[in-house]
Order: structure tokens, then sequence, then C-alpha cells
């Protein structure tokens, strides 16, 4: 109750700060802060390593069979061995490993080698030869994937794209970005603030993840919601066929209607149909001023409507709108040390909501950002808040930290040990709900958290359910429950993280049978003999 | 010489108004205007009707061979009697012959049988018949396409989706719509006006196109450079392909990665792999203030230089870049009796630009126009111009007549006689050149106007090449010599239109060999017996 008074309090001088600021007017930089905050929040980086454990074959895990493949033989290894050199393969088990275990530590496979090609030729060349000689291959980006699509199952090839990148072009008259499929996210995107342009995507794992993975899984990330989806901004792509043909996309036109738009069915097929060797990307002007907000906010209801708040009121500046609930927060300030900015006598609150906004004019942004929350905080939707802002390519840290509480609770949520995540999108109103219903289902006491965050700009929310190690019988109670759950609502199973490996047996709950025999017949036509990425993205017939 | 003193005159006067608006900044409407320009342009609404030449058979005129397809006979026609009932059946000759004929007049076709279903279930048991058989089929929207591709060749039965006009579900949460195929572009934009909502593209078709031909052509528009294209706004289809087969993917989660993006397939595949029924799309915000500028530019460079100094002062909320010719303009003046504002002295300029901003807050956006037109004046790349902006949602005269302007050149140009219309993309840099190549390579008296206009932002541009009546021998003058020299510039021959019927043998131009295979293969797997818009996208094997 006390505790409620002082919240109150805090709304009301926030309110009257927002206040002056709007009388006050002037250009530059616009601090709001809670008076109470003195400094600027201190980002405390924890140096532990992440948990080391060593999962089980996926094989034995998950029960799969092996597929009717070749074994990778002497005579196999000599031809890879003429075409790349010695030096591009990996054949010893120990460099392996990196390869055949997935980040999260999910699922692990046990392939013998590693190729490393570096042209669209050479890639051809590799897949010409698994196919004719039925040998699986599991094309590799950053390995980055959270549903086990990137790593082997049993002993496929792993055909890393890791040495494919090299920056073909840039444009700035026409605004694009030509490049090799392994270019690193966050390369592309030093490269390209030199030009002032941007990459329209923006990931947690922008500094390992590949922009090939990420056309490979149509990857989406924290801006979805302001450039829109890589369907909508790749321009062009060039990829490989099982046969190893070449299947030459890669245009730069912004427009360019001539026959089937082939481009389309390389990206997000994770690399099941293809895999992706150049791509040709339109890039966004690079904003001359960022903001961020974190705002604490009491119930999903006000969340909600701080959102639409938000999309009315700061419209074409709003960059990304992030969602995160108290007990993702505490992944945050318990698990990684960081320190939430919003905190009032060590309490928080149930929700936070990081809005962002990028735009030409930082005074005209600024504006809209002060005048959405004073908007918000008279509706008493809002309880709290704090804003930093870029004015410059140099990041300052109070705007970094806020970011950091929400792109590092991947990160930090597998210091509770094993990690179930779900990746689910839902119609808006019932976002928050697959949360509530898993914590009503699962009352095991080794549970350690059921948390909640993700895009609702986008309708997408990721659900972790975390214990201290991987236990089957927990694994039970989780799945097939809140993929059902999500199906009942409507939602998809995998918002952005794709099927992988992990999600084929519940495709079915987000996609229509005609689809799944289409599907079906696609890779029929694509890749007759399924050399690429096996066990993957289609359930078994 | 005294003209151009004239025009140096008017930019310095141009000049100083911005510089006192900037000085007297003031909220609401900002009238910047050519002081000699007392009122506003008065649009002349020409009321002669347009060319009503009919074109000869598409078979004589291109010399096409009939496929093997059946030919309709009673039993069929009462087939399709006891499924739709008399009413929605036209086989009277002159009734079927605006089925039949395209509306440039380009195209004409012989059908004897036009259905027109009302639900998705009559679309799956039309074409299931048909494929049995043998009979082919030309889906239609609201045949405003420029490409030959929404009439028939031959005499294939004319598959309307005019009756299929049902808005599903509008949700202003989610911003999404969900609607049929049938439904005409302009009322769903009205309709989703009164939800504060708008369509993601608008064309200057829109009062007569049908969203799933905007969706089977991948139309783009005017605003694609703000909104992006159809591939990035569209959520969800439903389509039925050529055996009948109803394809769900009809999905209103703006995140959705669970398996094969098959939405695609149907995207800009002009109805040649199947006949989209539904589709769910995502509404942008209607924004709260919107103006539109015409300037007056001396040439071609400093028409790329505006267009790239819009790109960084106006950012976020430019939403159109037009660009309109000399020749282009006249179409308007000439032909339509419109007025242009940028006149002095009957003289216009070399190249014209239309901008249109769109943005949340009305003064933000007129500082930010004002300031870019401020910079280009004094860089004297832009001469002369106009300013219109339409505070509320009822259009004010003078933003309409500028959109006129750019909107209705289509239109204009028809009464020139017969058109040669092409709807190429090139690297921005060479945007202009065809039209340049065609004026060096065509020197017949003949000709009445070679004229370019377009989207400046996309590298889209229109090239018209207008003559009295059709002649075969300029035909052969134009083509392919327009094809090859887009070809040369790595352009695309059709940047928005497609292939449709007229393009078919130069696809090959801006396809390579790889991509035009698969798309055969694509074909083959979708549509067996080939009874979806015959003659249409796909070269002859």
């Amino acid at each position: 109750m006390a505790q409620d008074k002082k919240k109150e309090k805090v709304r009301r001088m926030m309110l009257s700060v927002l206040r002056q600021l709007r009388n006050v007017r002037k250009g530059g930089y616009a601090a709001m802060r809670h008076p109470k905050i003195k400094e600027s929040a201190t980002v405390l980086f924890a140096t532990e390593s992440v948990a080391t454990l060593k999962p089980e074959p996926t094989a034995v895990r998950y029960k799969v069979a092996r597929g009717p493949y070749a074994t990778v033989t002497d005579s196999h290894l000599r031809f890879f061995e003429d075409l790349l050199g010695k030096d591009r393969l990996i054949t010893d088990p120990d460099e392996c490993e990196s390869y055949n275990v997935d980040w999260v530590k999910m699922v692990r496979g046990c392939s013998r080698l590693v190729v490393k090609p570096k042209t669209t030729e050479e890639v051809s060349e590799i897949l010409r030869y698994c196919n004719v000689n039925r040998l699986a291959v599991c094309p590799q980006g950053g390995n980055t994937g959270l549903v086990g699509g990137s790593v082997p199952v049993f002993d496929e090839i792993v055909l890393s794209t890791s040495l494919m990148n090299n920056i073909i072009e840039v444009d700035n008259i026409s605004s694009t970005l030509v490049c090799q499929a392994g270019c690193v996210l966050e390369t592309l995107e030093n490269h390209l603030a030199q030009s002032g342009m941007m990459m329209p995507l923006d990931l947690g794992a922008k500094g390992s993840c590949q922009i090939g993975g990420c056309v490979s899984t149509n990857a989406g990330g924290l801006r979805l919601l302001r450039y829109g989806n890589l369907h909508g901004n790749l321009l062009g792509l060039e990829a490989v066929k099982a046969n190893g043909e070449i299947v030459n996309c890669l245009n730069t036109l912004k427009k360019d209607n001539t026959g089937y738009h082939l481009k389309h069915l390389f990206i997000g097929s994770e690399g099941t149909l293809g895999i992706v060797t150049k791509i040709a990307i339109q890039c966004p002007t690079l904003p001359k001023a960022v903001s961020v907000a974190l705002l604490g906010v009491d119930s999903f209801e006000d969340l909600l409507k701080t959102y639409q708040l938000a999309q009315a009121e700061l419209a074409e500046v709003l960059s990304s709108c992030e969602m995160i609930d108290r007990a993702s927060m505490s992944v945050c300030t318990d698990n990684l040390g960081l320190k939430n900015p919003l905190v009032i006598n060590n309490d928080g609150y149930e929700f936070y909501m990081l809005i962002e906004t990028a735009g030409s004019e930082t005074r005209h942004d600024e504006e809209k950002l002060n005048q959405f929350l004073e908007k918000a905080m008279e509706r008493e939707i809002v309880k709290n808040g704090t804003i930093a802002t870029e004015p410059t390519k140099i990041k300052i840290s109070s705007f970094q930290n806020i970011w950091q509480l929400r792109e590092r609770i991947t990160e930090g949520v597998m210091r509770d040990g094993y990690v179930f995540k779900y990746d689910i999108s839902v119609p808006l109103p019932n976002f928050y709900e697959t949360v509530h219903a898993l914590r009503e289902h699962l009352k095991d006491p080794r549970i350690k958290r059921i948390a909640g965050y993700g895009h609702i700009g986008d309708g997408n929310i990721h659900v972790q359910v975390s214990i201290p190690e991987y236990i089957d019988e927990i694994a039970h109670q989780v799945e097939p429950f809140i993929f059902e759950y999500v199906s009942k609502l409507k939602g998809s199973v995998s918002a952005e993280h794709g099927i992988g490996f992990k999600k084929t047996q519940f495709l079915h709950l987000s996609k229509d049978e005609s689809a799944i025999k289409l599907m079906h017949e696609l890779k029929q036509l694509m890749d007759p003999n399924r050399i690429l990425n096996p066990y993957k993205v289609l359930p078994s017939l």
C-alpha cells in the first residue's frame, strides 16, 4: 500500500517534469529521468561464462532414425580436399564439436566433416557431388539459431558459409548492398554506417549471425515493426540448389515483376530448398537521432493501451516497441547483474515497455516522444520512465544500458540452467495469455522461471521456462501443451525462429494440411534426394 | 535568355517566401505558392471519351497458335449453369466484349463465356471441372492491367472475381484487413479510413482494380517507396490451384516462420499458378497530415540531386517521389486540359518532381518540407514549386489538382491514338537514359510523343511512345530495341506491370536461364495441364 502510494507519487513527479519540458522547449538532449535516479544505470558485465553443459546427442534425446544417406569415406574426403585444400576442411572431432552443438546447447550432432567454401562455384561443386553420392549436408551460418536448424542431427557434412564474407557492392544512390552470404550482420551494419545507411534488420545475435542465415530463416528481430520483413527488403539473391545448379536472382532493383518471384522460395526455407550464396538488400537511411525510453507499466491491459498510443503518436518515427515482464527483467538484474533504472525501494513493475524512435530531426522526435509520454502518464497507463538519446553515432552508455535489458535476456536466462524457449505469434489481445496459461499449467517445484518478453508491435512473444538442468518429464509437461494452446489462439508456433529440427512435429498446428502438402511437393521438386538439411522443417511423411 | 532571367527571378522570390515562412512559424496550412499564380490550379475535366478503337484479335495481331484445350460445349455450359445459376454466367457476345478487351485496347480475346463465382468453393469447383475437361481459364479482376494479362488470348473461360467482394474483418488493434479478392482497392481504402488505417498500396487505377489482381500482379504503385511492396505487406492469402485444391495460408500474423512461405508463389505469378481468393494485409496508420509539392527542375542531374536531398531531409515522412518530364506534362495540359501551376509566360520546366509527405504531426512535416525546399532552392537544383496540404480527410482541390498531373498521364496519353507503353526499372543514375535513347533511335515522323514519367524513388520509369494509330512497322522500330537497351543497363523489362501476354518473349532479357527453368518446373508442378492463364508469363518451351 505504501509502495503503491510511492509509485503514484513518482508518476506525478514524472508528469510534472514532462510538462515543464514541453514549456521549456529546447533543441538537443531531452533529459527525462526519475529524479531519484541520479546517475545513469551502470552495467555490470557478468564475467562467468555461460553454462557449459554438453547436451546428449540429438539422436538419443529425441529418438530419431538416420536417413538413407551415405557415410563420408576417405574417397569422399579426397574429393573435398582436392576442391578446397586441407585448410578449408575440418575433420578433427574436437574442432568439429562447435559446429555440432547449437549455442543454447539443446541439440548435438556428430558430424566428422566441416567444409568451408569461399565461392558460389565451390558451393555448387560440393552440392553436385553430395547429391550424386547421397551425402547429406547441413548448411551453417553463424549457428545462432534457436530451433536446432543449423547443426547436424547425425553425421551430415556441415557446409559453413563463414569464409564467404565479401561485401560486393554498396550503392548509396540506390541505397543497396550486395554481399556474400557469410557476412556477419554487425559487420554489414558498421560498413553501411560509413555511407549513411543501415541494415533493415537488427537482431540480438548480430555480432555472430550471418546474413545468409538471416535470409534462410527469414529472421525478424527488433526493428521489423519499422522497416518490415526480409520478404519485403531483400531485392535479390543467388542460391545453389541441391543438385548444384546455381539460381541467379541477384538483382538490385526495387521493382522487378518479370515472372515468378523465386527468391522467396529460399527466404525462410531454412536451407532445405537451396543454399543462399549472395544477397542484395535495400538499406534505409541511417537516422540522424535515435531515442529510447524504458517505461514501467502495471498490467498487460495498460501495456496494450500504451502500444496503441505509441502507434498513434509516434507513428512514422517508432522503430521498436518491446515488452519485458517482471520475470524477464529479473534475468537481467539477478543473473547478469544489470541495473534496472526503474526500481524504487527495491520494487519494479509488472511490465516494462522499451520504445525506440528513429528519425531525421532530433527536435521533432523528442517532441513526439514527450507528447506521447505525457499523454500516457496523464491516462495513468505508464507509471514511470526513463529516456536516453543517441544524438551521434557514438552510442552513449545510458542508451546502450537500456537496450541491454532487452537484448541480453536470451543470454541471461541460460544461467538458470536449461531453458525451454518458445517463440510464438498470437493476435495482440492474447499476447500475454500463454504465459498465464503456463503458470497455471506447470506446478512442478523444479521450475525456476516462467517468463515472457518480445516484440509487442509484431504480436511476437518469446516465452521461456527454465529449470536447473534438462528433465524429460518437465519437457513433456511443457510440450505439446504450449503449442496446442497457441494453435487454439490461432497463433504461430514459430514467429521468427523457424521450425528447424525442434518443431517439425508441431508444424501442423500452424499450417493447414493443404499448405504442408504443397511444401512436400516443393521439397520433392527442388531436392528429390533430400540431401539438404534433412530432419528439418518438413514433418515426416 | 529573357526566359532564363525570369526563371531565376522566380527561384529567388520563392526562396525569400520560404525564408519568411521559416521565421514566421505557425501551425496549420503552409501556403507556398509562386506569387504570380493567384488562384488554385483549375482542373478542366475533359469530357470526350477515350479513343474507342476496337483492336484486332490478339491471335491475328500477334500470330499466336491456340493451345490444345477443349472448346466450351453446351454440356460444359450446363455444368456452370447448375453451379452458379444463369445470372452469374455471361454468354452474350456483346456482353462478353468488355471482358475480352483490355482497357488500353491493345489486345482482344474471343471468349464466349464469363463465370462469376462468389465463394472460394465455387472457384474450386470451377477449376476442378476445367482441369478435368482441359478447359483453359483466364482469371480477371478489375481488368486494369497493361500487359494483356487479364484478358483471354483465344476463347479461355473468363473467371471474373468481381462478385467476390466481401470485407471479412478489419482489426484496428492488430491493424489488419481480411477480405475477398474481388474488393476494389478504393473501396477498401475508404472502409479502412473509418478506422484510422489505410491500404499500404495506392495505384492510379484504384477506382477499378481489385485487390486480388493487385496481389496476383504484385502491383507497386505510388507509395511503395514508403510502405514497401506486397511481398512485405501481405500477411496471408488463400488461393485455389489449377486442380481445384484450396491452399489456405490466410493468416493475419505479422510474423509466422512455420515452414515455406507459400503465399509468395501466388504474389506476382499473374494467375498462372493459382487464383487468389482471399487476402490478409497489414494496414499502416492513416497519416494525420499529407502534403504534396510540385517542383520545377531544369535537368535530370538536378532531379537526381533533389531526390537524394529529399531522402536525407524528408526521410521517414517521404511517402511519394514522382517524376514527370515535359512531354508527359503536356499530356495533362494539352490532351486533358489540366492546368500546370508552374508555367511562367507559357513556359514550363524540363522535369517536374512531385513529392508527397505523410506524417503524424502537421507542423513537423511542414518544417521538414520547407527546410528541404529551402536547401533545394539555395543549391539551385529546384527552380520553382508549389505546395498543397491536406489537413483533413476532405481533399482540398489544389492537393488533388497536383496529384492529377501525375495520376492522369496514363489516361491522357491514350488520346494521342495508340500508345506503346513500357514499364521499366533501371539503376537510378540511368533512370532517364532510355527516353534519350528512344528519341535518338526513333526518327519516324508519324511518332507523336516519346515521354517518360514514374517513380524515381523506386527506380521505375514509365516510357510511352504514341502514334495516331497502331502501325506494325513502328512497333518493330520500338521493340525489341527498348528491351535490349534496358537489359544492357541491367534493368527490368517489367518493373511493376508484369509479363502478361505482351512480354513473354522478352523475359529472358531480365531473368537468368536458371530462373526461367525453375519457373517452368514450378508451373509443371502447380498446373500440369496448363489451364491457368495460358500464353502468359512463361515463354514457350
